[in-house]
Parts: C-alpha cells; structure tokens; sequence
C-alpha cells in the first residue's frame, strides 16, 4: 500500500516513520521543503496510485479547510482522503460533503498518544462508511499499537464519529490530569508529613486503583525534576477542550470535572485575575478589608 | 438596659456606638486601654446591674474560648453571655454547657453587615431559649435595622442555631461574590465591544433581577477605581466559608458555587500553583509541549 | 412619540402597557388575533409615523431572525429597529448589517426585570449608535424604572454590547440563584437545629450582606410554601446562560460558578445520570461494591 | 514469619490468602467464628511468636479506636500494630501514641486494589519509623504485586503518612472516576453519530493518553452491560474522599475536580433536591416560568 501524507510536523513525521517501518510505502507532504518528500500537493498526487489515500495531518481550523479545498480540485473520483488531525466533529460534515461532491470518499480519524505514538503505537477511533474504513485498515494496523485490533482501534461510527470521540477522549484527558495533578498538590503542600513525594507517586504504578499512563509520565516527570522547580504552572489548552465543553452545552451534559481542568488552564495563564481583583474589592467594601494593592 | 461588651475591636466598638445611639448604656472592655472603658473583666462584671448581661465579640476559637473560660468563673446565675463573634456553631455547643454548669444562661448571635453596620443596623441570627433570647431583644432591636423585626433579625433556633445561620449566610455571601465577579471578568475581557463596564454594573441597581447591596458595593468599588488599577487580585477567607464547606460534606449537602468560591481564593494568593506545575509536566511528557521554565 | 412592538407574549404586552401608562403611544402586533392591535406588520409599519420606531419582542433564533428579515423588506431608509428579546450578542451582528443595507438603524436591547417589569420598570442595557440610542430615549425612560437614568439604564456600547451585557446579566443571575439555594439546603438539612427555615431567610432582608431582590423573592416563595413541598426540582434553562459558558470560554474567562449553576440545572431534569451510572459500575468492578439495580 | 491478623472481611481474607500464598503464616481473628481461626483477640495474641506482629484490618472509626485500646491492654514492649485499615491518617497519631505508652510499635498501612488484590497483589503507601517498617517488609512484599518494590510500596514518611496518601490516592481516584464518567455521558448522549460507545472505551486501552487501570474496568462493565441499562446512577461515598476535601480546605489546596465527583455522588443520592426546588421556587417568582408541582 502507498500513501500520501500532507502535513510533516511532530504528529505527522512520526507516523510517517511508523507507516513506513510496518511496510507502507509513504511518500509526504510539507510547505517545509527540508522534510518534504514532494514539492507540492500536485507532485504528491501525481506520485500516488490510484484510486488515492491521502492523510491529512495539519492544523485544525483554517489550515485543514484549505488543504481539503485544494483537495477537492485535484483528486478524482474513488481517491479517499483521512484527516487524522485534531479537527472539530462538526468541520467533518463539511469536509465530507465537499470531497463527496467530486466523489471523493472521507474519514474522520481521531489520533492518540503524543510524542510516543511512534514507538508505541497509536490510539485510533475512525468515523466513515464502512467499506472505507475496510479499505485503509491496513494504515490503521501499521499505526496502532500491537495487540488486539479493538484494543487500539475503533469505528466509531459514520463521518464525524472519530473526532467526536477523540474530542471526548481530550476532554477527559483534561480531567485525569487535573485530578493527578490536585493530589500532587495535596501531598506537596504537606512535605511535613510526606517524606517521599514522588515516592508515592512511583509506588501507585502497580496494584492501586489510579495506575494509568498518566500516571506513569508523573513519575518519568518527577524523576526528571522531584520538586517540579523547573517548570512554572502555566499551561495552554488546544481546542478540543474547549470543544467538549460547547458540545456538553450543547447536549445538558454536566462535565464539573471536565470543565474545572479547563478553568484552571485558564487561571494559571494569568499574570492578574480580574475576578478576584473585583471580589477583593468587594471585600473591601462591605468588610474594610484591607486590599493588596498593585504595583 | 445596661450591658457590657468584651472585645471593642472594628465591629465591636461600632455596636458600641449603635447601642448606645438607641438608648442602651455599655460599658466595653478590650485589651487596648485606649479604647477599653474599664481595666479589666473584673471591672466590667462589678460595673454592670445583675443579672447581667455581657456580649463578647472577639475572634472566634481560641480568644472566644478563654474569654468564655473567664467568665464562667466570674458570673453569677441568672447572668446571660451572648457570643456575637464569628464563632464555629459546634463550639457554642460547648461554651453554653461550660456556662450553664455555674448557672448563666448563652445565646449566640451571628452579626452580618460589616462597617456599615454602625449606621445602616446589622442582621442578627440568634440561637438560644426563648425567654433568654425575649431579655435581650432591646439589645437586639437597638443593634438592628429600623424596620420590621423580622426582616433583620430571626431566632433561628437553639444554641448553635445562630452561628450556623450565619455560617450559612457567609458561605452564601462568597458565592455571590464569586459569581458578579465572573460576571466581571466577563465584560472587562470584552472591552473591544463593553465601551463602559462600571456603567453596565451601575444600570443593573433597578429593576434587573440581579440587583443587590453587594452589586452596589461593587458599583462603588467601580467608581472609585473604574478598572480596579490599584487593587491586586489576592482574596484571604476566613474560617466561615470553610467551615460552610465542611458542614456540606458531613451532611451531603453538594454546594459547587460556594466551592468554588473558596478555591478561586486559595488559586488567588498563590505566587505558582503546584497543581499547574503538574498538569504542564504532563502535558510536556506526552505531548512535548514547551513548558514555561520557571526562573 | 408612536412606537410598533412586534410581539405581545408575556413580556411585550407588559412592556406595551408600561409605555402606555408612560404617556407613549403604541400599536402592537402578534401572531395572535386576540392580543394583536393590527392585522400584520403590513398594517402595522402603515400605522406608525416616519421615521418609524419598531420594538421586536419575539423569541431569539429563528423567530427574530424571521421578523427581522420582514422588516428589512416593508421599512425604509431612517427607520429604527430595536431587538428587545434575549437574542444572542453575535446575531446583532448580522441583524444590524443587514438593516443597514436598506438604511434602517439597529439598536440591541438587553432587558431585565421579569414579571415584574410591569410595575417596577425594566432594567436596560442597549448597544448601538448614540444618536440612535438618543433618540429613542423617550421609550427607554418609559420603560425602565423611576429613579436616575443610570441606575437602570446603559448605552453600553456599539451594536451587541447590549445583548451581550444582558447575557453576562443572566449568567450572574444563574449562579447567584444556585448560590442561595446551596444556601438554603444547608440550612434545610439541619432542621434539627434550625427551627425557622424561611424566617432565617427572611432576617436577612434588612442588614445583611446577602440582602438582594433575589433573596426578597426567595422569602416569598417561602411564605407562599414553608417547605417548598409543591414544588419539585425540575429547572429549565434558556439559551443565555449557555451561550454564557460559551463566551468565557472562547475568551479564556474562567466561569466555575456560572458553570456550576447550568450544570446543576441539567443534572435537576435528568431522571437517571449515565455519568452516575458508569461511576456505581467502576466503583462495582474494582471495589464489588454493591449497585442499586435499575427497576 | 508469622502474622496475627484482626479483621477477616472483604479485605482482610483476601490478604490472608494472599499472604500464605506467598509463604508468611497467619493467624486471624473476626468476630464472626465461621471466618476466624481463634475464639478471641486474648487467643490470637498467644498464637503469636514474641516480638508479635498484628494487622488490623476492621472499620475505620470507632471499631479501629476499640481494636487498638483493646491491644494496648494486651500486647507486650516491642509488638508491632499495622493498621491497615482506611483509617483517617490523624487517628494514626493518637493510635500510635496510645501504643507507644506500652511500648508497642505502629505502622499506618494505605492499601489499594480492592478485590483485585488477591490475584494482582496490592498497592501500599505505609507510614512509620525505618526500622519496623523494615521489620515488616517480608509481609509487605508479601502483599504487593510482584515487580520492582518501589513501583508498588512506599515509605511515605513517619506514622500517619501511609493514610494521608491513601487519602489522597481515594481523592485522586474519585476524580478519575467522575472524569470517564463525563465521557461515558458524552458518548451516550450522542448514540445518532457514535454507534458503538462501548467499542470507543475499548480502544482506548492501548496507545491513547487516557488507558488507564479505571479503563479497563469500566471497559469490562460494558462488556457485561453496554448500556448499563441494570445499574442505577447511585452512587455512596466512603469517608476518605470527604477527608480529602476537609484536608484541602485546612491547607488551602484547590480541589475543583475531587470536590466535583463528591458532590455528584451525593447528587446521585437525592430523590429531589432541595437546592433545585429552591432554583425552581425563585425562577417562578421572577419570571412567571412554570414549575414542575410534586406530586
């Protein structure tokens, strides 16, 4: 089987090498000529067999909107085009309707597992007809991690499904960590009492109720830096986030968990909080309490 | 009526005044004697007509402990001691049974309106019998708002009834504040499309359905400083709103607003979150996301 | 001056008899024959004097969007039109844009004050033009309360900043509201110690910081039902506060008050939690607690 | 070595097998003769070789105060009590310094893995001095997993640490749950796109950032139900998730995400909610909206 992937970032290199190492030929994509294989879309369609494969890995948004137009124009009938990007469920609707208006065919793939996915293997959930989803499964097989094909693969459903999943996958991503990262707060604020933080966090790996992946990179972290000295609490969030909280709008689904891991992000981005600056002046106002004023 | 006030600090010298503005004679004692009317509790139970009436109003624990230590040996039977202080509900528990074994009777008083207590009135709540609590209703009505009796004032129940209305009330009060002040951050974030915040805040005093004193505090806390420029967003708390939360989990009680609103101050006085540090070491484990480095 | 109103539900015939009670004349349209004053808004753009004025009080979404694109086909250059519904920020937008392009003016009405808004007056907070804004002050003045102009009406900006200041309104009012009622089981559940309930509630009016008119209204329904024993659990909610969530997190503004009071509505119309359901089967499979079958 | 054991529920029979599995002699003792293996605590103690070594394995609370008083009138200088209940870790202080009055040692032992424990070994988090807790160490790699020590057992710190990382450990876990859970309802609530829910939870157990333990049991729970249409959203709450919010509060710790899974548990437990009748009370006072009447 042969290939092509458009977008050779971090995400997009590292499946390339896991393709090729199970024997997919791959021929990529990028507008950086010094990991492309091709110097343009057309030479990579041109270079493809057909009916085509064509794995989109580039930023969500605008960016994949525009290379699935550019797709539209250039692929012909039968060619089947993934977006394994962190796209929004919602943009799948589109992209599908676009691609089939030229009769080209459309998955949805939602992609898990980070910097490790090269060696590991990576987490799959798929939306699409079924009989695409036949047709590419060996791509699938090549990426995911070895064992049982259901442990590591989905089809989730129709068009959209993959990245809904996905979405809901980073949605409790975002929670896990804030629930690991809330006791570590709770056992660091007592190193009176705990001699061995990352003591207890190695000792949880095997028999504990909370041993996960996650689990696992908090202790590789806390080998790395025990006190976590070198690192501030600042930390970005991407869309998906974001994303399950509309959706659970959207839906009357309660996600308190969901949405505290998101809220906190937003916190620990802040040089000042206006809320608190008007909740201190609050204070301030009915109690005399005193204020800290800024600089 | 003649009484005596133990502890003449911000508030208790404010009820000083407001008692003695309606008629009721006082006679203070607090540990500065700049402020203290007699030199000591000695002076101030010999100063007062039997069967006495003392109202103590210092902090909560381990002050209102000793104080109340004193004077069950210093009182007499048929004497009334009434804690307007901030103290937990549990501990009235325990102050009235050490009264009651030399014969004084306890009422404890949850007060509510901070500096403005001294001309608007202050809100009572009040835990006790109800004849002891019928002898000290012109004390009561003195230190309250004009207006019907039980729109500022309730005899909420037994001893312990009081405070935990007011336990209630405070941790209401962070809720409150925590909600206009998301509201806050909401419209001070869009200042490309809000030309005037504090005049949103201001608009909001009649006839909109969030109308209330804290919002007119905070109209004014606008007025003085329309971008809070000179107050940082560090909020302290006391023990109330936290012991609010831990009477919700002993009795089940979900109370996620009132949480909240403690945890955004605990965030609020942090220089970096240890919780944060976490998530972004994890975050940079599995995804290699850049981490801010910590100077 | 002479105003059409477009729309006679619970709130547009209230507002219509305020501004008649004001000395402004208006005719008003609604799908309903039995409240309607004209026969269509054909008739009703016929009535009103040109320049026209036309308040649109009909629910968001679809249904403005509707009477809004009528209206930019039977009005004329110079013409007024002033959404007053709970229409989303980001509709003004179009709206606005597209009245513009037959030279009708837009103003977005933010409105608060329920049923009550009859009596007491609206609270308002609008966006759009200053002269525009100017030169419908007659109505706003009609319709919001007695008192200074700024303390129940604001020109808070251009075009949206209206409805938007009225959603962030409606996201406070919900988080205020879960507020008491966390409040009010605190107290509920203790009544082995707090033998007055709704009398605690109703000392709170005069003093206290939690005093509010949402707080006076709580003390009704609690005149009207001690225990609130007809009443069940069951609460709605309306698109506001969603699209509230939504804004705080498209701008990063951390909201775990308001979110936590949406959550708590959807959580109140669920008959059984698929979210509780799979913690009893975790919690079933690690610990062989005991679940509670489903009948 | 030989070990007396106090406690043969659940819990302390699983560890009893496991122990003599793995060659450590045991004697226990339960108030239930049909389980024991002595009539009495007196005949357990003789059983045992000098210096004794005894597990407690029964009821945090009163039943573990009793069991401790009980063997303070029993054992000898230099026996060793591990308690390795789920004991709050401040008990642990005064148990240890009951013992210590008759020179008994004392360990606090967290414990996690639940029923699995048996066959995978279980997870261990102890408090104590260095030198009994080696002393003990031949039970404790008894009773863990196999595999390197320190990804099973930690020396936490001195006595009462091993209970307050279990705390912490039951807090986290409770997070965990509640997170899946959220995703669980997300899925669900959008079974027109995701058509097969219980395939996505599948797949996730290898390669993605979420695989977890939790995981692969609530994987497990869907096998046997996919819809989990025989389990009710109920869900208890055992005391150690509370500590951890008590524990955060006195130390100032934000907890937003254990204190969510806490409050929808007791959420899960309400028939109605008095809270939500308060919302429904106030939202029918304002705003004329109707209400669900009780029946």
């Amino acid at each position: 089987m042969h290939i092509g992937i458009i977008g050779l970032g971090k995400m997009g290199a590292n499946m390339r090498a896991r393709l090729q190492a199970n024997g997919i030929e791959v021929t990529g994509f990028d507008q950086n000529p010094d990991v492309s294989d091709v110097a343009g879309v057309n030479e990579l369609i041109e270079t493809l067999p057909t009916p085509r494969l064509v794995w989109i890995m580039v930023p969500a948004g605008a960016v994949t909107d525009a290379v699935i137009a550019e797709l539209a124009t250039v692929l012909s009938s039968g060619d089947l085009v993934i977006d394994g990007g962190n796209s929004r469920f919602t943009d799948d609707f589109a992209h599908s309707a676009l691609l089939a208006t030229v009769g080209v065919h459309y998955i949805d793939a939602g992609v898990s597992g980070g910097v490790w996915g090269l060696t590991n293997g990576f987490g799959l959930m798929v939306g699409g007809s079924a009989d695409q989803v036949e047709r590419a499964m060996p791509v699938f097989d090549a990426l995911r991690p070895a064992g049982p094909r259901d442990e590591s693969f989905v089809h989730a459903g129709a068009v959209g499904a993959g990245h809904y999943a996905k979405m809901v996958h980073n949605g409790i991503e975002y929670a896990l960590m804030q629930s690991y990262a809330e006791g570590y707060e709770l056992l660091e604020k007592r190193d009176d009492l705990i001699a061995d933080v990352p003591g207890v966090f190695k000792a949880w790996q095997r028999g504990t109720v909370v041993r996960s992946w996650l689990l696992e990179l908090l202790v590789r972290a806390l080998e790395e830096d025990p006190e976590l000295a070198n690192i501030e609490g600042f930390v970005e969030d991407s869309g998906e986030g974001r994303w399950t909280i509309e959706e659970a709008i959207s839906n009357a689904v309660p996600v308190p968990t969901i949405s505290a891991a998101i809220f906190a992000r937003f916190v620990s981005r802040q040089d000042d909080s206006p809320a608190m600056k008007a909740v201190a002046a609050l204070r301030n106002q009915f109690g005399g309490h005193a204020v800290k004023t800024a600089d």
